[in-house]
């Protein structure tokens, strides 16, 4: 039994650049992003490191997140002590919120809660950081109603203001941040969250960023929502049991998920950046010739088998 | 045992409207976007026409779609055709592709394909429409890199140009448009989907976008995501069933779902948008003087018992 694909929409991935123009006319069929993926070096990658990659393991799978310490240097510390002295095992996913965020951490943090070990109980809010912490900036050309100015940092989606010179990372689909209450040095990385709907980028510049999911985002996205106030869960709910949180470095290589990100420097992420920008036919009509900041696909790849 | 909140991130729509500051001092603490809708009236909000208003049943719940005929009528005509005569029940959902899309039809529509009865197989593309058809705009002063103007038209998201005096209908979070092959003409309304990620702006003016889920959207984003490429369901996946598509005026009283929408016309809507795009004290911290089209919520509620 076959598949209906007759009536397909295409793939966000899956269609070329073109003229912007806002005529009937057919656009003509450029390379897509894939496309363009598909002529990459070995150079326009580079690998994880294995000291900022980190392993949650759910019951159904494995989420990889590479945290970004140039972002946010003491709550990424904080977390690595948290991560090292196994802190979040066996904790749980607390708050699913429909096209908001998925949030995990102690489930009994407000009645017993698990000892932070020698992690710090405060960390001052990174909410941006000097815009000298940031080697790898690469501009993307695009108006952002959120930052003065836009672009990606070998991986990660900033915005950046060069009036104050800070910089941050924004809230884009899968990034993962630190709940806080209302004072900013409330956080300290024990409850984290990651953006699974439209992108909240009201929240840029308002909390710690420190990182991003890269694989395994449709375990936190598909995860039932609370069914109490803000997709928290209640004790009717069956919640999600974190298994283990560990860095890449402590898990077995043949146990390793080996991916590898597109440099953002490599002038072939420009070109996939204009791909999305004004997409080519012949399903296309019509070429946007923008491209929002969290539309613009970061890619993440298994790396080849050498 | 009480849930842990000590380290939540807020609500997005809990928080209230600020001026515009970079600076660090606190922002003045403001009515929200809920608190606002506490304050509305009943003339505030409108009712549904149970001529426009499907509900599609899933075995985990309804799903509620309320189609924008002035956007598409063709379309839509087409669509209500389709309803009318039950041809979706017994259908399925073929695609559940993560920050994209979920989409439903005949999975047997390349093979065995299901009868459009007295529907037309070929509808023209309505991509976007003379602006004449709208006589409920407001605009959002807000930029857009989509549109060259945005706004919202009784309940949603909208786009338009005065120099070709059209408009159209925004890919937002939970829009509902109908799938097509790379002919314009090629879709029908046979095969929808509904956006479950982070809005794909690029599908404007290239697809016919008919309407809008205004509830059960989670029945939808939770969906697991298809084994096969774009998300689809391949013959090892389980597919969901849709167990009927109605309109609300075919469902006795009892069993409808006694929605209503605010009125974008209504200045109080005006509000809520000016309270998401400076929010205000003590949770934030920075308010960011900007509202990015599908970040506007558009209220909808049960009607108030009388």
């Amino acid at each position: 039994m076959a598949l209906s694909r007759k009536f397909h929409i295409a793939l966000a991935t899956s269609l070329g650049a073109a003229l912007c123009s806002a005529s009937a006319a057919d656009l003509p069929v450029r390379p897509s992003a894939s496309d363009l993926i598909k002529t990459s070096q070995p150079s326009d990658w580079r690998p994880l490191n294995p000291e900022n990659t980190l392993y949650m393991e759910l019951p159904a799978g494995r989420v990889v997140i590479e945290l970004a310490p140039e972002f946010a240097p003491q709550n990424v510390a904080n977390i690595k002590t948290l991560v090292r002295e196994h802190y979040f095992d066996g904790l749980a996913i607390l708050r699913s919120q429909d096209n908001y965020v998925a949030q995990w951490g102690d489930p009994n943090a407000e009645t017993q809660p698990k000892s932070l070990g020698s992690a710090k109980a405060k960390v001052a809010g990174e909410f941006s950081v000097p815009m000298a912490n940031d080697k790898h900036f690469v501009r993307q050309k695009d108006f952002d109603g959120y930052a003065p100015q836009i672009g990606h940092s070998n991986g990660f989606p900033v915005g950046r203001d060069p009036k104050s010179k800070t910089t941050w990372l924004a809230h884009c689909y899968g990034m993962v941040g630190v709940g806080r209450d209302n004072d900013t040095d409330s956080g300290n990385g024990a409850e984290l969250y990651a953006v699974t709907g439209h992108a909240p980028r009201h929240l840029d510049r308002n909390i710690t960023v420190v990182g991003r999911v890269i694989a395994g985002m449709p375990l936190l996205t598909t995860l039932t929502r609370g069914s109490e106030a803000m997709g928290f869960y209640g004790g009717k709910d069956a919640r999600t049991p974190i298994t283990s949180v560990r860095f890449e470095s402590e898990v077995p290589e043949a146990e390793r998920s080996h991916l590898e990100v597109m440099r953002s420097e490599a002038p072939i992420y420009q070109s996939i950046l204009e791909a999305q920008r004004n997409r080519g036919g012949p399903w296309n009509k019509y070429a946007a010739n923008y491209l929002e900041l969290c539309n613009a696909m970061i890619p993440v790849r298994e790396r080849p088998k050498q």
